[in-house]
């Protein structure tokens, strides 16, 4: 195996994510492919700091792919936050020989990577976060599997729920985005969807909603409530309390960061994976993978910064014509 | 079809539970089978006391096996629970001529069953519920569904938990008795297990054991909570605090009770549905259905009720030797 | 419930695939909601011609969007297929007052829907086919579902294969095109895949390939074969053969087509089906909906039919690289 | 870690079956509890005969319990199958210090270990099979995984069936016996079972059935065929030739061998595993687990196979009656 073209060092940081695993496989043996070392460093930055790090070959990440959660381990690293820690990190990588640090995680773990790379590291980021809350891409590890994962769960709930002639309040992840909760809305046909981007904290008339539709002859329901929102049990006390409606709540908490990866989270993070070594492989320096437009694309890490993202209107719109009776 | 032999009422009372569907359709098509009418009561006890009841065709039942809850709905009535309600309800069937009811569902749907077979109405129990808190009986409607619902959900736990070298507690059904805890114990390979029947309390040494378990080298733990402990958000602080392991909880509530059937439940409250008719083809009056010694019987509701079991304590002897490190 | 805007009709044609009941729904929905009149046609093209079709209301459509199938049925038509079955369902559709036909289909329904615009039925067409195979969109209804279904089949089979040290050929469905295949290639980690866009027939590179990987080192191999390769017995018994390593073919069938859709089907399948009652809401004629570059458009059916797509040359070598061993 | 006790080693034996990991595992961690060092034997018997085992730790069996297949390897041993290969294993064991041999397998794996037991060393069979097909015992492990696998590809079938109105064969694995098939035709609400056991190779009447329940109003059939009975292509054919219903068959394979086993194989397979390691250490010899009457007991190897067992009739009717339209 040739390894003249240099070293590339692979991290998760952050939440986990559904497909990381993927992803580092694909790093790992289209790296050695295109004739690079690739090490895994554990626990995220942390491992950098504390020289975590063995190099991989083409059989360590066999039989990776199909679980979920990171083998090379995730954590926050308090002494990386610091100045200090990141000019350290960069210190043991040139030391080590990495010229390229491949980043997979989300803002926080971008944030980082971005001012790690000032410090004369080579950074390019893959974004793993099921919370989709990254703005440049469209696709992030780990979102197709939570919303999965949820919508199973809130389908379950469904079928008690409307043996009981109940209303359900279910509580999906995404820290301060409502795009699980907006997919869990539309894909499990939730009466109710609150996102955090939308939400008027109008609970009158969320209580009126819900008792009109039970008027009009709905049996059960379910409201999709997205972390960002919170205070489920609260809700549904209300809603018992307003509607008379036997009402329960349910959060579904870290269940939904764990589970074999979709198909389509394996595909991905493998394809991004595979993009970020050819990326490197180029001579692009301190970019993004993403995906936009229908496509893999990469991105400076400071035009990638500067953009924004937010719920689509008409996907929320349609979520409210499917699920609420006129 | 032939009439000849009588009305059957068959309802869904207390907590819904995977399988009561299978249940359902066995009474109908057995029975019509064998030569009766079978009529569907809606709402458990008070489908009875308002006339909510349909005779049931080979055809109504198509396309339910496959489907958790139950399609007669299931509600507790406060009327049934007095006296003049049961004598109304057995008065009722009487006018309909309904002279059997099967019951489907758990311990306190068996007690109203057992006092309305008082006024006349022969009762037979088919036992439905997750909780398998049922004495006379190795098996009830569900159990198996929500245990293999609650592992998966612990599977994926299981998983974010490994990748953050976290601690996770996880608290399943059961209300008061702990089979799913020990069940999920066992199959999830749980480092602790939580259990109404067992648990003392001793919080001091169930913290050290989690303590020198991460001095022995895991790293990561889950603890298997019962509801019938319950108090696991204090619990995961408690855990936290005193040991210094990063540690959330997760209560996984009402999906437990959702979801298709296993092929267990779907075969088992299929075989107990049958069987139930046919112990009223065969003349015996007042009994609950079961599966014990490996068999499905029938036993006096009486005979039932005087019954007891507790947690096997082989079972709770390996979940721990499994599960903790000497 | 406002009439005035006039009846729309929608239907299922050609193989079924998972979300196409979304489809329906968030027609039937949105219709209402936007002013139409909404009549689902029953099996097809075959139903215009036997007037089997029924007003729908919002209820109608409850608890559908979770499963498989369609609940309208669908079947191929010999009598539509004939230009005097066109006319006739024409002639029909004006005589009901259906102005325009929704079509959930593949490029054989829409063949047929484009010559029934030519009678002056406006037809919308909605892209159901879990083989990809369309080429003016990058998303069909089922596609998702389909390759989550395979791929979970083909990690049972990895685990059986890898027990036994074996290798395993597994024929995956797609009719003439490879997408299914080349997803679970890469979600599988596939040794090898053939796709009938790619593979020479040259059976002796594939037997080199798989002997020299064994002697690298794999002890289980899993070749995922293309419906459009087919012959999977052949090839195993080709591959047991040459290189005398044990080989089993499973050819996962009918099964790929059912099942709960996946919650990027039930997403996009509603929202396909409400923006084309919002196209049809806003006066365009004869239009195809898609989904291209990130998001949902409409298209001209004649452009449409013009287009023509390929399988990704770098998913394909990314493929290949990942699966193998140098 | 106390070794006094002595060496025990644990081997898995023909097809592989979801749970034999978590019975590996509860050995080991049971065996070094009791006092025992555990060797795990990789490939079957050949690992004997080539020396392939190794001194197994608690950690070594971390991750294991949830993945099917065997991490010991499985394959059959034509040397073995000789008496001279079995006296040389009877040697090597001997001359390792391996007193005890735990083997889990099928009733082929059991009559090599009573055989090998001749030679002198002591054999404990856990029964470890998807056919469930060994007299002596109600539970084998990887039959309730493989049902449910069975049973939920079925479920696919039954939708896609239900949309086309077809006839679907379906055939399932199990050998010469039709116990797998017995419970999908069960919980799979199948309109036709064939089962080796009963099946009596009346076609005529099977196809006269078929087309009366289509008469009757079924608008799709599920034909549930035991691998032991087989030719399901050319069922399908006989079906749609004489019924003019369009059929098509289904086989299942090898997907039915994997799959992370469920909570009912976790359990048992891991008390198994544990129960194993007392009865060797209670100083009993020769004995196979089962679970038989509701409970895990230990049969004497001889005693075990004189036993028979066949499928209930009492279950075969009423899965007929249940799927037959009266």
């Amino acid at each position: 195996m040739s390894t003249k073209k240099g070293k590339i060092g692979v991290l998760t940081s952050g939440g986990d994510a559904p497909g990381m695993n993927a992803a580092i496989r694909a790093v790992v043996r289209t790296g050695i492919t295109r004739g690079y070392d690739v090490y895994g460093i554990r626990r995220g930055y942390n491992g950098i700091l504390h020289r975590e790090m063995d190099l991989l070959t083409f059989k360590d990440v066999s039989e990776k792919l199909q679980h979920g959660g990171t083998f090379l381990f995730t954590a926050r690293s308090a002494e990386f936050r610091e100045i200090e820690g990141k000019k350290k990190a960069a210190e043991i990588c040139k030391e080590m020989g990495i010229e390229t640090l491949i980043v997979i995680g989300g803002d926080g773990s971008f944030t980082g990577a971005k001012n790690l790379s000032k410090f004369g590291v080579n950074i390019i980021g893959i974004p793993g976060t099921i919370d989709l809350d990254i703005a440049y891409t469209d696709y992030t590890i780990g979102f197709d599997t939570a919303v999965n994962t949820a919508m199973e769960a809130i389908d379950r709930l469904r079928e008690t729920s409307n043996s009981h002639e109940r209303c359900s309040v279910v509580e999906v992840m995404g820290r301060s985005a409502g795009y699980i909760a907006l997919w869990c809305g539309i894909a499990n046909g939730a009466e109710e969807i609150l996102l955090p981007e939308k939400f008027d904290n109008n609970y009158d008339a969320l209580l009126e909603q819900i008792h009109k539709n039970r008027e009009l002859g709905m049996t059960h329901q379910i409201v999709v409530n997205a972390e960002g929102v919170g205070h489920s049990d609260e809700l549904a006390k209300k809603i018992e309390d307003a509607t008379g409606i036997e009402t329960r709540a349910t959060i579904l908490g870290h269940l939904q960061r764990g589970g074999s990866p979709t198909a389509r989270d394996r595909f991905y993070a493998s394809m991004m994976g595979a993009y970020a070594v050819d990326v490197i492989d180029q001579g692009r320096k301190n970019r993004l993978i993403g995906y936009k437009n229908g496509k893999l694309y990469d991105v400076d890490v400071d035009e990638a910064f500067a953009m924004t993202k937010s719920i689509d209107e008409y996907e929320y719109e349609i979520a409210r014509v499917l699920g609420t009776r006129e």
